[in-house]
């Protein structure tokens, strides 16, 4: 009998975020066995044994590593010290998966008074980490391993265009609401079945990172949720 | 004889650039002066009186007033001290046209050194220019006046959905190389007759102000310059 016991390693990017958290616990919790088709007894057996880091602001206890991300208003700063202390953390190891659910959205229109510090925090949030996870993907991301982006349709401007070796596939999430406890509070009355579980989301990713239904490189992939039911489609711009 | 004396403002964010300076210049120098159907003697004319502010980080000496903008790494503080500063060089009145020209083109790959460094530099040049002069159109617009923002297409990331009563035009200038001293002397063995002149962006810019040919609102305008001949077409995402 021949088993496999392979390590997925994935970065998730935003790890503290509802979105990242539940990302983070999924993976840490997923016991993926698989037998050949000799059976049991004779097969290989392939088990998930979930490591996953989390990179944001502050750590996630559930993570089994994290890179905490310091605040500051220059971005190579960030972005070389996140690079850094994620270079300290792998060495030469490589990851399956670099998923970026940081983001953020705000609205408002370009006369409010909010929309500097709007803007603000939605590049911080959305594009910086794009850029970020994409430069780290170059460095550091298996030959044909995953790196998705999800934010605001914002983020599509710090995408790269080429990334070689990479599956970059990403989420526009505009008009797209998270189904969290946080939204959910402040949005007593909304209707809750057009909102996404994120748990979906992260066996979707789960799905994608072992090789089911992964969409092709430099997908733009569109989240819709109605009547309870969440649905991807591909978009384009 | 009825003579109608209208003085146009402008602003030029970037009016040291390469295109901002030769649309100050441009402006500056333009005496538009057209009658009635009647005749000299006894039509309407109307003359233009270019009033030109620059904004950019060094004063541009050809521009009527000059705001000059701080460098920093904040994107909020930037955006507030020029709208503070624009505040207190404009007051109450409003201008004809607010044309973004600061921009830049930074290439490269994901996997490159320079990534950091370079977005940033786009950013701070396209996306902050933008969102700022985004803002300033609500504030000091003149009703059907023009906004035009010219960057790279990461600009568009920054573009507010919603801005009433102005018209806001895009450029899309991927692509494009603008015909400058500085590009002929670093590519000296290009292409010249695909570089776009700058004269002609000048000159189509003045148009639109005085409302030749003005695209409507909204509209993404691409430049293309082939065998000397530069065009311009609406693009689309």
């Amino acid at each position: 009998m021949a088993a496999a016991a392979e390590a997925h390693r994935v970065l998730v990017y935003g790890g503290r975020g509802a979105l990242g958290a539940k990302c983070v616990q999924y993976f840490r919790a997923k016991h993926w066995v698989t037998t050949g088709r000799a059976g049991w007894a004779l097969g290989a057996i392939a088990v998930w044994l979930g490591w996953v880091a989390s990179i944001d602001l502050a750590e996630n206890e559930e993570a089994n590593a994290n890179v905490v991300v310091k605040m500051t208003d220059s971005f190579t700063e960030q972005a070389d010290q996140v690079t850094a202390d994620v270079g300290k953390l792998l060495g030469e190891q490589k990851v399956d998966a670099i998923l970026c659910v940081a983001g953020g959205w705000a609205g408002g229109s370009a006369k409010a008074k909010s929309l500097y510090k709007n803007s603000d925090l939605m590049w911080k949030q959305s594009v910086w980490t794009s850029t970020i996870s994409s430069h780290l993907a170059t460095k550091h991301l298996k030959e044909g391993g995953l790196l998705t982006l999800t934010g605001a349709k914002a983020a599509l401007a710090g995408t790269p265009d080429k990334l070689s070796s990479v599956i970059a596939t990403q989420f526009l999430c505009q008009g797209v609401t998270l189904d969290t406890p946080v939204n959910r509070k402040s949005m007593p009355d909304a209707d809750f079945s057009s909102w996404t579980p994120l748990e979906f989301l992260a066996e979707t990713f789960y799905d994608w990172i072992i090789g089911k239904n992964r969409p092709s490189s430099g997908s733009l992939i569109q989240v819709v949720t109605t009547g309870g039911k969440t649905e991807l489609a591909a978009a384009h711009l």
